[in-house]
This record gives structure tokens, sequence and C-alpha cells, in this order.
């Protein structure tokens, strides 16, 4: 099952079903994806059960599946993107064996057409690409095994980063504030079945094609997370009760071997520059700069669609 | 104008206005808080416009005035709190002349007498008491004097904190998730010219008395805040849009003279006798433990009521 939301002048839209082959849709019988979230077991199942699609989709009409969320956790769950992270800010954090994790800006997701505006070109800014999952309420305590049990939806996220504010913030051990402004989702929010076997261990084992002005930057693959999103969720609920509709984030797709395939990233190019060049060579994003983003299957298939989108001026 | 929310078994309870002598209320007519942020210059004169207030207040009945928000930032703005926690921690965090700020849960806000579930005795349970602010939409970029007009209530928290799990979390950068569980509020929002020449320079000039399981633990004033409120907004505002319903935390409220006023939370506390003793002898909350909390005027108000609230174990 995949599912969307129509903007319709409120600030959650309007969610909908979309037909098996993706091109046409239903209004969902719930208003919004916060709604199904929070009574997903008693959702989900009218959802499947759609069987006329009688709308064509114009995706230049949808908003993030989920356009504001009451809680947004990323991790940092790709070695590779770690370790090249720490090299280019100089920093050697404590490894401490446990996820990596911040809480982010959610009262806003971007669509995955809109324009995203930038407060300043010079504070370097940067794309990420991730998987993310939503889970219904999962309670304070709850081990990753039951954890698994709560990630219903998946979804495919571009975690703006302004990464001339990223290194002095993380010396302060606060984490983020300013360099993290809001991310932006991919259109369709999907159930793990739909992945098939892409879905495994937690993992979403698809290759993340992102391109920067047309030409092909990476390709990295969702399957070497050193934690699954199982855990992750395990462990963003070892103190606190994660709500319905809670969002959590792998970090940016990296792969051991981004010689070959590329990044996710802008910063993790520069790190393997500095590594190899002594210096980074690639600069960031500039207004009017596109990045696009899509998770695509073996067999060709882009099952979160497409984020396709253009850094503009803040107002 | 003072305003709390009334349980009804809704999410966001029910907005009401405080009589002047705070004993009786009347329902707003706009129905949560987060809807007056929304349309706060449409909304206020008509709270304000209330004079008869028919019910009797019974203050077991509030929920935090704002039970959930889209967004919690949380500055560490009294710079002898930063200074002896750095030390406790053995950690020397990067100064950079900015307000340290971080991101934390804000799905919910406990009630001003509502038992506190902590996932383990074992990790350090402190309360840290806080002034706080909640601002209607700033959009990014704001300055601080602009931003002084979007503070619309003042709030006071206790910002409940995890002590084993903050340290470890902050050598990584990332910031804290599961050291940061969710914060309670007192009672009562209220408008800026209710504290009268106590809201002056972005502060709130008031004593913050803390009292854990009957005995007075601290009575620090929040004038001494390295920031104003004004400044913490626009520094949180110079990459994103903030939401309306924003809340704006001042950290720790702390005073040079520690030693003589005591502390607002009981890492501070233990900082000290690391410096006058060579080891922390006071030990974190147990289960059962209760802390009260009240910001008070030179004259004996307490313009925000009471949080008086008790620590149990989660399930």
């Amino acid at each position: 099952m995949r599912l969307a939301t129509l903007r319709n002048g409120g600030k959650d839209g309007q969610l909908i079903v979309l037909s098996p082959g993706g091109d046409h849709y239903a209004p969902a019988p719930v208003a919004t994806l916060q709604e199904a979230m929070e009574r997903w077991d008693e959702v989900a199942p009218a959802l499947a059960a759609i069987a006329d699609f009688p709308h064509p989709l114009h995706p230049a009409a949808l908003a993030a599946p989920l356009p504001r969320a009451w809680q947004w956790l990323d991790g940092s769950a790709f070695e590779s993107h770690g370790a090249l992270m720490d090299q280019l800010l100089g920093i050697s954090p404590e490894k401490t064996g446990l996820p990596l994790m911040y809480q982010g800006l959610s009262d806003r997701f971007y669509g995955p057409q809109d324009d995203v505006p930038m407060a300043d070109e010079a504070l370097g800014i940067d794309f990420e690409g991730e998987f993310g999952v939503i889970i219904d309420a999962v309670p304070m305590g709850t081990g990753a095994e039951e954890a698994m049990k709560h990630i219903r939806l998946i979804v495919q996220i571009n975690d703006w980063s302004l990464r001339a504010l990223a290194g002095p913030e993380m010396k302060t051990g606060f984490g983020w504030v300013q360099a993290k402004p809001a991310c932006s989702m991919a259109p369709f929010a999907v159930t793990p079945d739909e992945l098939g076997d892409a879905w495994r261990n937690g993992r979403v084992c698809l290759d993340l094609i992102v391109d920067w002005n047309g030409e092909r930057f990476g390709a990295a693959n969702g399957e070497p997370m050193g934690f699954g999103f199982h855990e992750l969720v395990a462990h963003a609920a070892r103190t606190r009760d994660l709500v319905a509709g809670t969002v959590i984030g792998s970090g940016t797709v990296s792969n051991p071997n981004f010689r070959e395939i590329g990044s996710s990233c802008i910063a993790e190019r520069r790190g393997i520059e500095v590594v190899d060049e002594g210096a980074p060579r690639t600069g960031f994003m500039k207004y009017g700069d596109r990045v696009r983003m899509e998770g695509r299957t073996a067999d060709g298939r882009a099952p979160f669609g497409v984020i396709d989108q253009r850094v503009v001026a803040a107002r």
C-alpha cells in the first residue's frame, strides 16, 4: 500500500491511497496521515480494502506524505558516512556503541517538488539523502524486536543541512538547531510489504539515486546500516513514549565503496576529497541548484516516487 | 492576562482565562492554546475582553497550558549553570559567543501535578527549573528586536533530565534524546504585562523557588540570563521559520551566588560539591520524590502557579 497527501489548503492536507500502478488515487476514509497513524490498526485495513481509484494522480499536487509531525528523530546509522564527516569536521566524537540520534524540526516537511528557501547561500547548503520510517505509538522501554512491529510506513527524506553551522553546533554538545532547517519527503509513504525483500532486517535495501543539477552524484544502498530501524526506534523509546506519527531517519545513506558509487550528500564527497587530495574541491549548493533523489528497486521502480526540488533564497 | 488549559479528555484540552484573582475562570472563545497562538492578534483582544469568570478553578483539573507543542527549543542561557555543568561532566565545549540551544521532545508537556514516569531510577533523575516563552509565528531571519514582539506568553517549566545519559550524549555532538524525557509546565501561561517590571530586557526577573521533598533547594533569580528570550528567539529563527506555539526555554535558572541561594537542579549542586569537596555528595531523585517549583514576585505572588509533582516508575 502506498499513501500520499494531497494539498488542500490546510496544514495536514488530505490523505490519499494510490492505485497499484501509482497513476490514480482514491481519497482515504480518514482525513490525514497523522490521524491514520494514531488509529493504524483500525484504519489500515480500511485503506487496504480500497479497490476503486477514480482520480488521476498529478505529482505536483502532492505535499509531503506527512506534512508535519510531532517528532522527527534522525539517526546516523551508516558508519562510512560518520567516519568521513568526523574527518571533515576535525572532530573525534566519543563512540558509545549506541545509535547516534538528534531531534530535528518536525513542524514542516517540504513536499517533493517544493522550492526550499534557505537563509544564506554562504552557510554551506547541502542535501542528505535518507530513508525513514513512520511509527504508530511506541511505549517507553519497548525493545527492538517489538519495535519492528510498530514500523508502519517507510519514507524517503532529504535532510537539508547547513554545513558551515553544523561543526560549530556539534562542538557545543547541544546538537543542531541552526544547521538543520526543515526536511523534505518523497511523495509516497509505503507499507513495508511494498518493498518485498528489499525490506529486510529493518533496512531499506534499495539504491538511493541522487542527482545534483542533472548529474549523477550517488547511488548508495540502504542495506549497510549499522543499526536497523527497529533498533533506532528502540533507542529512541528508551526513556520516552514515542507519539504516533513519529518519523525516524537513517541518516545519510552511505556505503564503504563510496569512491565507486558516490555519496548522498556533498559533505561526504568533500570528506573523500580531503582524504584523497588534502582539501575539499566540491562546493556546496547555490540558489537555483536542483537535487533529485529516488530510491530505486533492482527492476527500476521508484516506490517512494521522486524528490526533485530547487534551493532558493528565503523571501 | 493568565491562561490555562482544562483537561477535557482530548490531547489539547480546553483553553480557559483566569479571573484577576486567579480563583475563577471563563472558557476561552477559542478551543486550544495552540489555536490562540496561530491567530494571536485576533484572539488576544477577545480573551482580554472577558469580564465574567463564572467557574471556580480547581488546580488539579489543569493540564499544562500548552499540553503539546510543535516545537520546543531549550536554551542554556545562565552562565553560572553552564560552567558548573561542564565541570561536572568533565567537558570543555567550545565557546561560540552564540546561545546554546537544543530541540527537545514537545509532543507532551506534563501538567503541574501529574506524576512523572521515568524509565529507571539509576539514570540520574533530575529536575531543571526554567522559565520559557511561547511565541506566535516568527519568520526566518527575524532579528532580536523584532523577535521581542512575538513573545506572547511566559511560562515556567521543569525540564526533566537523566544525568547518567546526558554527558555521554553530549559527547556524541548530536545533543540529547534519551537524556531528555518530556518536560512539565506550571499551570498558568501569562502575558508579559502580568509580570510588570519583573519582565525586562527579555528576562523573567523573578525568584524561582525550588523545593525537593519539602526542603528548600534553590531560589535563583531569572535576571542574569546571558541572552534575553528575544535573543534566543532570534537565534532559533536564523535558518528556520518558527511555527506559532513554539516554546523557547531559558535553561536552568542559575545565579553566580549559588552557594547562598541554592540551585534549580541537582546536577548543579553536585557540581558545587565537586568544586568544594572534590566529589558529589547529593544523590539524584528516587521514585516517590516530589519537586515543587514556584516563580515568585517580590510581594509573594506566584504568577505561573505551582509545579508540584512526583517521580514514579514507568508502568
